[in-house]
Parts: C-alpha cells; sequence; structure tokens
C-alpha cells in the first residue's frame, strides 16, 4: 500500500471495549476520523483472534483504511491484513518480511534512536516510538521524551507514529515534534462517545 | 514428507524439562527413540519461540525426524518446520493448509468419531486423540475411552496418535487398538534419565 496517513492510528484493546460490540467500537472510531486499525489480542485463542481478524477486515475494508495485525504473522497472513506490527519481542523483521512479502506494511516499536536506525535499516515502513507519556494499557513500555522523538524523526525518513498516554488534549506537543500521526487506545476506546472522541482528534 | 513414523510422538513442555537444557532434554529423546518432535510453547513471547524453534529444527534435521509446531503456523513458516499440529481453538485447517502447502505435514486434536471424520475431511495428515488416560499437564483435555479410541482408528484412514496420560506402563493399551503411535510428555521429559525413558516404549 502506498500513501498511508498514519495520522490517526488506533490500536484495539478488548478490555477497554468491554460489554460493547468489539467491531462496532472500530467502526464508531473509523468514523470519528481514524486512518489505520492496528487489532492487538494478547488473551485469545488462534481461532478467535483469526475470527475476529476476518470480521475487522472486512470492515477496514469498507472504509478502505489499512489493517495491520499485531506481532501474529499467521493472522496477519490468513486474513489478508495490509501489514504486521512487531515489537522487539517478536518475530525478527527480516523472516516477517520475508513471509509477508514487499506489499505489505511492517512497523517496528521502537524506543531508541538506536533502535529507530535499525528499524529503517532492516526495512521498517514506520515506526511507533513511545512510551510518549505515561500508559495504563502497557506495563512495560520504556519512556521516551518529547526531545527524544524529535530527535527520532529528524534521524530516520520513515513514517513515525508516537505512542503512549496520548489523549485529545496532549496529542500536538508529539505532532509538534514533525511525526507523521499518533496511536490512541483508551483516549478513543475508553470514552463512551467513541466517534465523537475520535473526532477531537482531527 | 512421506512415511512419517508417529510411532513414539514426543510433545515438548518447557516446566517439565525444568532448569535442564531444553535441546538437550529433546536430543537425549531422540537418541532414545522419538521418532517425531512437536513444539509446544504457550508461554513465550514469539521471538523467544522462533528462536527455540529455529534451534530444534536444527537439531531434529540433523537426526532427520520431523519437527511439528503446535498451533503457531507463523513459527512453522519462519523456521520452515515439516507441519503443524493445531487444536479445535486454533487456525482453521483450510486455512493453515492454504498458508502451509501441501508438501507440510498438518496434525489436528480430535476427541470424537465425528471431529476425526472432519479432520480427515479437511485434509489432515493425522489426528492425534486424547486423553486417553487423566493428564496432569493439560487441564482442558476431553476424556476419551480406548474403545473410542479403536472406534476412530477403525473409521479413519489416517494416522492416528493417542495422547494423554501415557506412560511406560500404560503405553500398549492405546497401541493394541491398532493405532500409530503414541504422543508422550512427561513419561520421557519428566523423568531424570529421558534417554532411557524414550527407551522403554520402544
Amino acid at each position: 500500500m502506498n500513501n498511508i496517513n498514519y495520522k490517526l492510528y488506533l490500536v484495539t484493546d478488548r478490555k477497554i471495549i468491554g460489554e460493547r460490540d468489539f467491531v462496532w467500537a472500530i467502526e464508531q472510531a473509523i468514523l470519528g476520523g481514524a486512518t489505520l486499525v492496528q487489532l492487538r489480542e494478547k488473551d485469545l485463542s488462534t481461532l478467535q483472534f483469526y475470527n475476529v481478524a476476518k470480521d475487522v477486515k472486512e470492515l477496514t475494508s469498507k472504509y478502505n483504511i489499512p489493517l495491520i495485525i499485531n506481532d501474529r504473522l499467521d493472522i496477519a497472513l490468513a486474513v489478508d491484513a495490509d501489514g504486521l506490527h512487531i515489537g522487539q519481542d517478536d518475530m525478527p523483521l527480516e523472516i516477517a518480511r520475508k513471509l509477508l512479502g514487499e506489499g505489505k506494511i511492517i512497523g517496528l516499536s521502537t524506543s531508541t534512536i538506536e533502535e529507530a536506525k535499525l528499524a529503517q535499516e532492516q526495512g521498517a515502513d514506520y515506526i511507533g516510538v513511545g512510551a510518549v507519556f505515561p500508559t495504563t494499557t502497557k506495563n512495560d513500555a520504556d519512556a521516551v521524551s518529547l526531545e527524544q522523538l524529535k530527535e527520532i524523526k529528524e534521524t530516520v525518513k520513515i513514517p513515525v507514529v508516537a505512542i503512549g498516554g496520548i489523549n485529545e488534549e496532549n496529542y500536538k506537543l508529539p505532532m509538534n515534534c514533525g511525526i507523521d500521526g499518533v496511536a490512541v487506545i483508551s483516549a478513543i476506546l475508553g470514552k463512551s462517545n467513541i466517534k465523537a472522541a475520535a473526532e477531537k482528534f482531527v
């Protein structure tokens, strides 16, 4: 895919969506302005993850929005997702690229300039950088200052998405570092009006 | 792969191997007579699983023994394993076949005649049937009587491997049902002399 819009990068979290319908919640975020969806599931069986991913793929295809799968290359392949997002504890990038092919988006989580440069060298299509603010949804996230974020953006040529504790009040701070988008979880999916919550970022 | 020998089907369990070297433990089982290795990892990160699978693949290739990966198609593809073993909560068989290709082994866990027949219809290369005896390593295993095991073996044409609580004292009971092999975990990997433990089944 070309010309990916990373501006409002939605990362899913089943616990935050709670009792509300999962696909409906993602659709609300898209209607509110989410430009990309990353499906992140850590506690589902492979069959459950596959079924959810298939449903979400149908939704994102309808809105012509890229669907990125977190970690699980098997799910990305199975539903023909638009890409894969890998962390430093996931599949090595070169193996993921070999199995997914050049036509798919591969993003990598990074939290230092060294990791960011390496990701670019290894052929990542974009990087997620964080956590730029304290976060409740990911305990193991390393902290990245706005100065470091700016330095990373100035160092690499690939798109940079900031992640971690970003909400409607603070998102302009990372955006002012010249980055390509912000990844948001709770500040959209954790609100009762998901569509309106997403609109606040647009 | 053709002419797979399912006779002594080793399923790994990191907890049972404990502090001992993982690859060394599997090698001991192979030296004792294990004919096939299934790598089953439920608690590792994708990167850790990939690294372990790569090491075990090197070992099994050396001994010309098939390596089957439990559940994770991404790992199976990444290390070019000989096959994938899927449970009823894992990737649908037809998707796994499409992604792995015809040349790879796909096994399915079944515990009823209906599941066994369906697995054969959908193109499984073999089925694992159990639990034939009470097991400590898998809490959610359904019970399958020896009569049911025999009936399943007489119903399907693909190889049948019994699993669940099988040890050196009881393994002849399922084998006498005409099946193709027994899957063993604790009764080999849980012993101090792994090689000698495997030899008791041969």
